[in-house]
């Protein structure tokens, strides 16, 4: 099995080390087949790497990798949508499998590839696109098939639990902690996309779409980033038994016609198997109707836990060409269950509020929230310098909507400074 | 594909109920395959069970099930060595595929049918033979195939994590906390199988054999069970920073000649995936050379969750059926790997001494450690009402031989009135 590699960067290095210098124990768990690192296409053919790959498999023109005939098997890891998902279909037009780890192509546009697989008659394999070694999509393309899925609850960022973390530990707030974690390599330069929730929100549309056999398309999952967390918040959170992470979400309502999907920083009770993933690592809990819990948990990102199911997935791939066999599980996407809208969403919230010092504040604040049927779960109120007060209160489950009301109408009393934080509670 | 049970106990109830009342889902996601169920072996006919199966279906021969040709595929979740272990046997022999949650007969005499099966061109399955619902074979099978796997550390007996949980927390003693584990269903009214670690050694011997491609038999795996752990162990192990868990732990040495493999009551350290594993609940933390650790957590019992791992299998022998391939995956069995002797083993240990109360008597301790070469990480020493004390001791890594001598010359010093405790530290 002849493999094209697209990218040799971190992910890339690792695979092409493993074909290169471990092809004999790879060719036993294949069934005998061979897998040959054939071409790598790369940006910049003078840039120097840490993997040793033989010069003339290197090049710089995608031709060269997705028309060659030779090449059975295109393995992208450049990641970003284009011009990967054009080298993906491209791949697959020319009847060559493809092994992934782009969770933004799949998370837009993987119905649309999965089916032009099937009628070429190849297969796409993705492991490595949610959770980086931790075996997810296979637990739910095989080992959970039996079961209804009825939610997926995940810390499945690490850069946000690293930097989280090292608010929660250090006291350090979201600047320091986040140059803290580029210093460490848990974050990018422009770290965007995992601050803001966009990368988790890839990822669990991607798992949401899997385990609900449902189309949900990234641009409906609610997402919030942990850019209005506070050091603060964290003291709270523990003084109330609780963690505080950025949680990806996705439930199946009843009968399966809709489905919740949504991520944003959430206070995690002690005790929940999320509340005690720590740094960089990631952590899937998949309730199923029969397996009731599984929690997953590795590292979800770094070259070589992803490499393990970039191979991981070659080898699968290698052993069904080997039997002659297609499309190892087909994937199906009812295109009729709906996303319900964050405003519908039962939820518990977290609000932080400064207030007035004087009497009446309390009455005056706990009347809106009986006005929206909102009921609180615990309230602190502590002692302040200053005329002003801090007061925290979590709620039992309303409607998002409700809660939403509840904390403008708070942010407008004579009595509230400002409402300086509102979170979600799982 | 026809499916004949063997048992409709527990996990053979949840399993007929899934195949007969939720029959469209499963055929939609086995490629089109319908399980039908067809036959159930029982011992008593008569007697009253919670889920219903048309009464035509039960039959107390064992020939119905094992020789009828219409059977495809056999469900084996009888347990126990014999019969079960021959009907496995016959239905190969009579060219059906297996599906077995039996980890006694596997860890045994699982090569053999493997073998068998290859003969004779059909397929063993048996996820739900480790773990209940957590899906660990098919993550050796086929998602950590890129990687050499390094180390296996499980807590795999939710009886005995349960019944440690109780002493741990309500500080009481074995028998007490037994009789809970009775009444609340996580115990057997024999539980010797469970406490003495018999059930942890089969499943690290599959697990073991399996993930560094050898053979463990059962009968090599070291055993020892918690019978010997009392209350204040747990008081003494939470003041150094550890849990006190029953852990069974296979580990390849470099080379890959030889492999450890041990189930025995050892110390956790705070903060290890495995120390925060409660209730029944049972855990895998798998190291690979990519990959890293991945945790893999969940019910490891109970009907429902078994059955999650049995139907599961089912769907994917429908799938490769349809497809007409066999033997999803070959194992391989290195039969000149060893297993090394426990003596051999470097451990760490906790030692839990009575002594007199008077001056040289650690000294006279520390010299015994000092000459068989172990050396101290911690040591606590309570004082006490009458005229001895106890004294506590953690050593670094050493020889289990070297630990075993220790202790033995420890107990015949004349200061010292008993070693009360020996326990590994992880």
């Amino acid at each position: 099995m002849r493999v094209g590699l697209i990218g040799l960067g971190t992910v890339g290095g690792q695979v092409a080390d493993r074909l290169l210098n471990h092809a004999e124990p790879l060719r036993r768990r294949s069934s005998g087949v061979e897998l040959i690192l054939h071409r790598v296409l790369v940006r910049d053919l003078q840039k120097k790497r840490v993997v040793q790959v033989p010069s003339e498999m290197l090049t710089d023109d995608p031709a060269r990798v997705l028309d060659d005939p030779e090449i059975d098997v295109v393995v992208e890891l450049a990641g970003g949508e284009e011009p990967a998902r054009g080298y993906l279909e491209r791949a697959l037009r020319n009847r060559k499998h493809v092994v992934t780890a782009n969770k933004l192509v799949l998370a837009r546009h993987g119905p649309e590839l999965l089916e032009l697989a099937g009628e070429m008659n190849v297969d796409v394999y993705f492991e490595a696109a949610v959770g980086g070694g931790i075996p997810l999509i296979s637990t739910f393309k095989v080992d959970l098939l039996a079961n209804e899925i009825e939610r997926i609850l995940a810390v499945i960022n690490g850069t946000t639990n690293f930097v989280l973390g090292r608010m929660a530990n250090a006291g350090a707030e979201l600047a320091e902690a986040v140059a803290e974690a580029q210093a460490a390599g848990f974050a990018e330069a422009d770290p965007t996309q995992d601050l803001g929730g966009y990368d988790a929100a890839y990822k669990i549309a991607i798992l949401a779409s899997i385990g609900f056999g449902a189309r949900v398309h990234p641009d409906l999952v609610y997402r919030e980033g942990i850019e209005g967390v506070r050091a603060v918040d964290f003291r709270y959170a523990r003084e109330l038994g609780y963690e505080l992470k950025l949680v990806a979400v996705a439930t199946r309502e009843p009968g399966g016609h809709r489905v919740e999907a949504r991520v944003h920083p959430a206070l995690v009770p002690h005790g929940h198997p999320l509340a005690s993933v720590e740094g960089a690592a990631n952590a899937v809990y998949i309730e199923g109707d029969l397996v009731g819990g599984v929690l997953l948990q590795g590292q979800g990102a770094g070259g070589r836990p992803t490499a393990s199911s970039v191979v991981g997935d070659l080898i699968e791939l290698a052993r069904s060409i080997r039997r002659q066999v297609q499309n190892r599980a087909a994937f199906e996407f009812d295109p009729m269950v709906q996303v319900v809208p964050m405003a519908e969403v039962m939820t518990r919230a977290y609000l932080r509020c400064r207030v007035a010092d004087r009497p009446g504040v309390l009455a005056a604040i706990f009347q809106v929230f009986g006005e929206e049927g909102v009921s609180i779960a615990s309230a602190i109120q502590k002692e302040s310098d200053d005329r002003s007060a801090e007061f925290v209160v979590t709620t039992h489950p309303a409607s998002d909507a409700a809660l939403q009301r509840t904390r403008a109408r708070i942010a407008e009393l004579d009595v509230v400074v400002a409402v300086n934080s509102f979170l979600r509670v799982l």
